[in-house]
């Protein structure tokens, strides 16, 4: 399949600008963070680049999806539910029944993304939002880095 | 285990190139766009660096995968209808029954990934292709934003 | 779900650092490289960044996870292999009957990932190791292409 490409936009790679988003979750499920990020942009005058997102555990993780209808989170629960099941004999069981199986969630869905930035506002589809996804039962406190490399605003382009 | 590291290459980060790359696909199933790649780096002549890859969409993923012997992809997505079967009772069916597989299927698969470049070329591993998958049943237009981070060609390298 | 966002800390986005690691595994199963990063970033003099990893294969792959207790690997081997079985009634079975189990866990897991970069220390979470999970059951010879993105130590930072 050939596709189309757009022109090319270029900006000076001029900075790394990092900063650490911590959250509260309460319970397994998927909690949007788009606005977490868009104020992170703001404040950071970020210009065009790429911010790329990094999770610091191993039993929550970061997933894209649809942000319209809530009851595709609802579905996307339960499809990783029955995928890593909490009566499945695992051998990892000190740290309660929904210890393991979110373990295996996080390592089905990752814990490192991308998503592009133009004049400071993230490229996410119509249909897109990012998620931080709690896999265990009780509440958790979560921590993102967020790296915004590219140009600030107003910088040049070509 | 301790592995064995070649010496180091340094190259400036001058830019973040980026483009959109539209693809219209026909039905479920894995297209192979490495080519597509290729000319983007070809086009703004791209040096060392990295090249981000990013899908704006919660039902079609980016994959790496054997580009060999296509019986491969056949059987990825014969995998991925087991794991996100059509029949499985989800909540969400107003988009028709091969929608929520598709988000179940997004999100263990992923939309955002990266390749390394060497003077311009991906470094792909002998066997591997970048591929668009296509989780609905239906044709549907698709964007990948591609951002090159690095140097451009001839740039100076130590 | 609002979240807490620390202070931003600005580096310049001076250099890509590119080199090989390759590791020899023994058999299918989970081994940690972190050390190796660690080495690599040292050697580079890396200050602040994100460090870009990319493996060069279809049938093994890269997955952040819990390195405290050695039973949470065992369980993540299990799981892949319930998701993936060998007797699957798999088209592809040239190369095997653990090949094709294996195409379908790195399609799950993934061969791109990145960890940010704080004075030249991984910002891992605390129960958190990089591992390469090598789905083959033979030995094989792997290679991850290792980036770092970012300034070096001691290079200005505002």
């Amino acid at each position: 399949m050939q596709g189309r490409l757009s022109p090319a936009k270029t900006t000076a790679a001029d900075v790394v600008v990092t900063a650490t988003l911590t959250l509260e979750t309460r319970r397994e499920g998927f909690s949007e963070i788009t606005a977490d990020l868009t104020r992170f942009l703001a404040e950071i005058e970020a210009g065009d680049g790429a911010l790329l997102l990094y999770l610091r555990h191993t039993s929550a993780s970061l997933v894209i999806q649809e942000n319209a209808d809530p009851d595709v989170r609802t579905d996307l629960t339960t499809a990783l539910r029955r995928l890593a099941p909490a009566d499945a004999g695992w051998v990892h069981d000190t740290e309660g029944a929904d210890d393991m199986p979110a373990h295996v969630k996080t390592m089905l869905t990752g814990v490192s993304l991308h998503v592009p930035v133009t004049a400071g506002k993230l490229e996410l589809g119509t249909w897109q939002g990012v998620y931080l996804a709690e896999h265990r039962a009780q509440p958790h406190r979560r921590e993102v880095i967020l790296q915004f490399i590219g140009g600030r605003k107003d910088a040049g382009r070509s």
